[in-house]
């Protein structure tokens, strides 16, 4: 067996819906070396993550920390330490991850309605209130922003719906936290789930969450400790046990309150960078950095336009995150896709189930949201295309995209 | 509220059984720039990690990959995988993380049976055979190394009974690989899980695992495919579906394979850091490896007596990577630690449950497990105990461990 080489990383540009490229400062900060979980310096960045959590997810909630996974294990430690068997849960779906939701409410034992729009679109909020009024679920659970679709849902209404009729609104924010608004506590949200990965421009890895106490009560009366870390006779058995032990959220909330009770070994390095690519978000602000990640969207699409693409989905309802193109006729996607990577080091994705091969997703993500990587882009993809044999508007994208930035910098200069 | 202040992590020396030192190639290997999950560059580095986590697990299963979440991720991946309700689960204990198994069984619906045995020792192999023929398991599900005591199975004949009764040996081996001898495809071990922060010595936050077609089979009967990756049509229901979506190996298995089918988003600069830690353990060499961590324990065991105090536990079993030490009577043992961490840098553990108060845990493994930490170990915990008033043979300990080095350098010299 060869022995492997050393590790070497390409230079690359992502404009993805995530991963995304990540600030040299987080990756300075994950190289720090290691502190033991239980190290006070330790636990005050873990106290010190919490803070700056519930900042960023616009929330006074007191739990706020991550799961030691990726996006969807925080999905999942929300979801199957909420929902018992037979729980009724409604999941209006406009995606991909729509779909995730109910995948894993199912395994959870929940008995899922589902609300189904056309891809592309979101829903009327009425809809599913009536749908809520007809089902009387215990949890609605809803995708915020579905990268799959690039579309965007309205959370006010349904979240005052919720609060209204006593149902748990549950939603997954991966892709919009810290990129567009995102009022927890406004919105009635009761519980929220992000990623690192996205616009939080952390490595994946973790995936940050937030509760209120409505969901903390259920937690309260499912909660068991572990054994081996109590004598016997203080364990009483719980006939609604969470199903999971990694990913029971009562367990966790006591390893990250002052009795930091053992569960798993907190992942040092993911903290490290969790705790700086928070802080950089708080220090651009966050509506510096919202107005940031809608400049060059808008450049963007300007540029996707004037070159004579076309931009796929209701446009009222466009995720600001993400960027749906459809694939010019006759053009293979993936193709434009691999020559956009091998020769020029850049990478957009395609999409999943129905939408493959229909349309490109560019993400403006993070770090990755930035005017060099929007300009770069709209360059290459239109040299890629043009190598396919499409006839474009030459020159023009580029060019419509520079507009956008330079009467941004004239009406700041005034 | 204040803004938070850059990281900063003062320097530790970590003598505990995890999360130890990691070495500072591992740390400039995670700091490498983003690439995509689906970049070619990514997935090689995948399938070279999988090579890699082959010989350094000792096996030719074609299955060996990290889940990403710390090492009870993978434990509890391997379980829920393998276990369906009212399966027939044998949990020999010997200590808190048989606790542990026996918490996430449970989970699992297994219907587990224990067999205890005094937290210090280890079962008689014959014993457990004999307990397989009683009852006829499905699984027995054994931990390879105990760190709450530090004491360490033999499993070769366990394995051996396993195999000739058509059960599945499931292994917890996070304390174990990398640091001392884990054979599992020659003890007949059918899963086997680890994780990145002991002997393998990367942070936290990843929990590799393999397992052989025994186990492949059973994921393949109970595969399902995720909602919104192929149409409605495609998705046959399996009643014996897995119940976590996330620790789902059918499903990680697919996203591991030439499929690529999308999961999660692979943590990447976790998997930057297992490949090269991965590397550095191959480059070192298993057998000088083990070696190496055979001598430092030599060392600390030498230097500890000598200094007058005295190790816990059955001694023909003892853990390799972990020294457990009776704090002396009347002495406050977490005073003890905390003085070493605050006024020495260096951190060591206690225990749990029945221990906890009773025992020092002192860790050597992977990176940490150095001639220059035992030393430093040695002279400042002695300094330490001093301090807190216990009579020991003053100078002794640190003498004694230089001897056991230097007795090493005469022969290696001769």
């Amino acid at each position: 067996m060869q022995p492997s080489n050393r590790l070497h990383v390409p230079a690359r540009t992502i404009m993805t819906p995530g991963p995304v490229e990540v600030d040299p400062r987080v990756l300075q900060a994950m190289s720090s070396s290691i502190l033991g979980q239980f190290d006070p310096t330790f636990t005050s960045l873990m106290n010190e993550t919490m803070n700056q959590l519930r900042q960023v997810l616009q929330t006074d909630n007191h739990w706020a920390f991550p799961v030691d996974g990726t996006s969807r294990a925080g999905i999942e430690a929300m979801l199957c330490s909420v929902i018992e068997e037979g729980d009724v849960v409604l999941i209006p779906s406009f995606g991909r991850f729509g779909g995730l939701l109910t995948e894993i409410a199912e395994r959870c034992g929940a008995k899922v309605h589902l609300m189904h729009c056309e891809w592309g679109g979101v829903f009327d909020p009425k809809d599913v209130i009536a749908e809520m009024k007809k089902i009387q679920p215990k949890v609605v659970a809803m995708v915020h922003g579905d990268t799959s679709t690039g579309r965007m849902q309205p959370l006010e209404e349904i979240g005052r719906g919720c609060r209204e009729q006593d149902i748990l609104l549950i939603v997954d924010a991966v892709a919009t936290v810290a990129g567009t608004k995102v009022l927890t506590d406004e919105w009635n949200i009761d519980g929220l789930i992000t990623g690192t990965q996205k616009c939080l421009s952390v490595p994946a890895g973790m995936a940050p969450l937030t509760y209120n106490d409505r969901i903390e009560n259920i937690l309260l009366e499912r909660k068991s400790i572990e054994k081996g870390l109590v004598s016997q006779d203080q364990l009483a058995s719980n006939t609604r046990k969470i199903r999971s032990n990694y990913l029971d959220l009562s367990q966790l909330q006591d390893y990250w309150s002052p009795a930091r009770l053992n569960h798993h070994t907190e992942a040092t390095t993911m903290l490290y960078g969790l705790y700086e690519g928070l802080r950089l978000i708080l220090e651009e602000g966050l509506e510096n950095r919202f107005e940031r990640h809608r400049l060059n969207e808008r450049a963007l699409i300007a540029g996707i336009e004037a070159m004579g693409l076309t931009l796929f989905g209701d446009n009222a309802y466009k995720l600001p995150t993400v960027t749906c193109v459809n694939i010019p006729e006759g053009v293979n996607g993936d193709s434009v896709r691999s020559m956009l990577l091998e020769e020029f080091g850049i990478e957009i994705a395609s999409s999943f189930g129905p939408l493959h091969g229909k349309i490109w997703r560019i993400g403006t993500m993070g770090y990755s949201c930035q005017q060099r990587n929007v300009l770069l882009t709209l360059a290459s993809l239109e040299a890629v295309i043009l190598r396919h044999k499409v006839k474009l508007n030459v020159g023009e994208g580029v060019q419509a995209a520079l507009d956008v930035y330079q009467s941004k910098e004239r009406i700041e200069s005034v």
